[in-house]
């Protein structure tokens, strides 16, 4: 059973999207992926969210550019917390994708993270879940702390950078 | 049979969606109108405009605010001509709703026009008739030709002010 | 057992983030609520978000304007989903906060909602939970029908409307 | 005779307009297609914008970069509906061109399309032309069906790429 | 004979643009000014362009909101300096018109003030005719000496200011 | 002698750069205030500005709205370091001012707080003076103690108006 | 003697404003130029402007990126009209620099053009000095002549680029 | 013992940050640097600036990019003047960043410099210890001196350009 859906409009986002799908390989949560517009397959796209929730999925998450629909009409028509990704694949810069995703009227919120961010996408998804699953939960702190370590190793790069200066 | 349908994502629009209708009925162009929200009543929008063409209407015209994915997703499902009003709703003074509108992927266009521009959308709308429609064409000649009259009554008080300065 | 916590840097953000606390209180969700600012009170508003599990919450909001900071420092330092409000505090509307909650670093997503979305916020709250309590995912779609209803009544004021244009 | 006339401000646009004058092809649609700038050329531009309607053009595309007056200087002066293309061309990357073509002022619209969005704007022609042509309605309609093939062999390419991963 | 010509898109501009003129008259520097508009009354708007130089005219004054052409229209159509005024209109609050009107593509300057800086497009004028009057040039130093004791008196209400705090 | 000079570039300044004089009347620094504007009255300012260290001044604050080059111009003729504070004072809602002072070229920094930040800049000039006196710094600590109360009393306030919700 | 002078802030913007000594070149207009910093060199700056006007300049051309106060502290201390050219220098690609010289405050006009637009600096340095040398009027208007048939051109480009789609 | 403490978010940030490394050589100010996240180590940023004045350090300069919380979260700790540098990073391009360091709420001011402007926070950073040291002081003011030697050479520069044109 997945428990995650990926949705992105275009497959030209892949190569920011996949960094989302790295991320839940990482903390073994399962997932499906799918390809599928807003606007150019709106009929598949309303069918995926309004039966993930039967198909046991509990959070989903969505990519999309330019003006930027599919977060949000998929949270229109699902009862599950919907994770927007605004992706830079215009001339203004993402901006167009995060004012289309965070700025949802009253009633239909998505929670939206940076531009291009699959991968806090992903993390937030394994928060979401953690409230179920203590497992998970663990498994975060885990990761942060190893953020730590990956830190103290960069402040040793820069000491070694700064000497040589 | 009603040409144009307007529809408006929320009641609080109808401030600004009404002078579109107030330009159809100067033109004698017949209309229906709705409140239907892309995100609340997602099936309810997408209903209308699916069925827009069957009861003869040629132009949609949709008019939100914020992340207004209304017009993309009429525009969506309809091969109709679409016209997007961007609404001032937000503290983004209405560039979410603007680059939420007309940012649309290609393949699915929204005929874009300017904040608040409910006026000249449905001119365009009667713009776009008057392709099939010559009387409308003609109509819409005279309507320019008011507006030089209009503004040459302006400059008249202009001169007026100036005098006065 | 408070299964939110609401943070905001200042009580001149109650007028937005009472609407937070309003819908919690509709949904029967259990929250508590701070004010505590990431910089005049840095180590109070860090000990609430690393104490928050242990009281057992399950979801963080917090409401900022200007360089709004809280909502990524809590997350620094917690393994719970914490969801941003933007909150129109400043000259840039907005703006600041949007950019300084939603652009955050890989490892720390904050789950970012609209300028002054504190309704929206704990809508979000509540989806999340859901994740867990199947009965909070019922009200939440007993709350979308809700919605649907409320369009029609706005879509008969509107007809209402046109008939007096 | 031409149904559409395309003009662009300058022959830089080309790689822009061409994707344009692609899809009327495409689509079968006779059109014209001129360099005329409202700055340099204004006479020749408005002469164009004239006395098209006697030429038999419906529609006119108009594409223009910086402070881009061409598609709005020639709908002041015909009651063919006209389609604006926003370029990408200067350093604030088509929000100046943008911003020029859809704020017109009330009585004179532009049906704006998104920056460098050229083959939006020639399906919105064919859309528009499809109000007199029900064939080009049926063709529109084919157009769409086949975006959603598309996808469906996105969607599996992306399945692909996954397990690769 | 006039030697400024004012020009603006609509008379609801007149409560910016007649700071233009006052400043005008404050110098003793003859001009006429018109409401004519690049979009309703194109013809009348170039025309006065056009003959401008033969009636005298060294430098014409536009000021429009919104997706502001005036300008570059003017400027297109004469060979005489042409100064603009973008004017704070619409919900972008004066950045379309901004935009508008400095963006101006090779060939076809416009000398550009600040949203709503009506008075400096005057003082701007007298400094282009000041090329030609050495009178003007004088006055314009008397205008500017003026102006550092104006500063003076300021100053001296700051420090009473600051002694009641 | 007067420790920190501070120069706006208007009178009508005051109502926000009075609050940087109240701050140092409440920290007990000795200071100066000046009206005087890079544009109208240069000499004036440049002059303040290059004997402020011989009078003793060891910082300087500079407020200024729209092209608000005060700061800037100062800190190019002093080695002290100048604080500076964009003032919101047209359409462009502070922007202007804020581009035009943080970003100076490499060799003549300004340090840049907030729009309308006038009390803050008094701030970061007691902390700058704190390097030489620690008697200042530790009246900063006091300052940064008491917010920390203040935010507890707010948090009280919200607490009181929860329980009336 | 020099007609116009020209100056920039640094001599990496030589690549822009070389734009501007060829026009002035190619109409025989005498120039000089300067590297001159608002911020770096004050005193040289504003001794080359106060003292242009004895040495027969009429017109003022000053380019600047970033904070570009050059333009605006030249026309503090000149009565000469002073084109301003903001230039693309930074990651805001040339909006500081527009802001920093449009925006100026009432008194003190900058005649600002496009970002990057050196070459109609020069061409509105030749309008303006065509108020006083009808010879160089003339010239401009066959400029202007020559640019229409330099479309022309590009219009027979298009026809046979279009002919190869 | 250290007079500066250097932090930056991450290791990425050293292309930007050692150019204050560099300045701050140049000037024989002894400095310490880390690596240190409010985000992914907010202990040890936090630490870091508790103790900073403890180690006798008297300026801290923070860089960050993205939602850059950095500089903001030091200057909550500490009382000493904390210099923020916004690092281009995302595809905002450094607004983000910006808005992020100097929107600070009051009580806890970020002296900001540029986007990207490294530089001069290190330089800012001489001028706040020159006003303890006077040595300090004078170098500055020897620095300055340089750098109209520099234009100056730039000046020449130029000169020999515009022979070549």
């Amino acid at each position: 059973m997945k428990k995650v859906m990926i949705i992105m409009g275009s497959d030209s986002d892949w190569k920011i999207m996949k960094k989302a799908a790295q991320v839940l390989q990482d903390f073994a949560v399962d997932f499906e992926i799918h390809v599928a517009s807003a606007h150019r397959t709106t009929n598949k796209a309303l069918e995926l969210a309004r039966e993930a929730e039967k198909r046991g999925v509990d959070v989903i998450i969505a990519g999309a550019g330019a003006a930027a629909h599919l977060p949000g009409v998929l949270a229109a028509v699902t009862t599950l917390p919907v994770i927007g990704i605004p992706i830079n694949a215009t001339a203004l810069q993402g901006v167009d994708a995060l004012y289309s995703i965070v700025q949802m009227p009253s009633g239909v919120p998505v929670a939206t993270v940076a531009i291009d961010g699959a991968k806090n996408a992903a993390l937030l998804a394994v928060q979401i879940l953690g409230v179920k699953e203590p497992e998970l939960r663990k498994k975060f702190k885990e990761y942060k702390d190893k953020m730590v370590d990956e830190v103290a190793v960069k402040n040793d790069n820069i000491q070694k950078l700064l000497s040589e200066l």
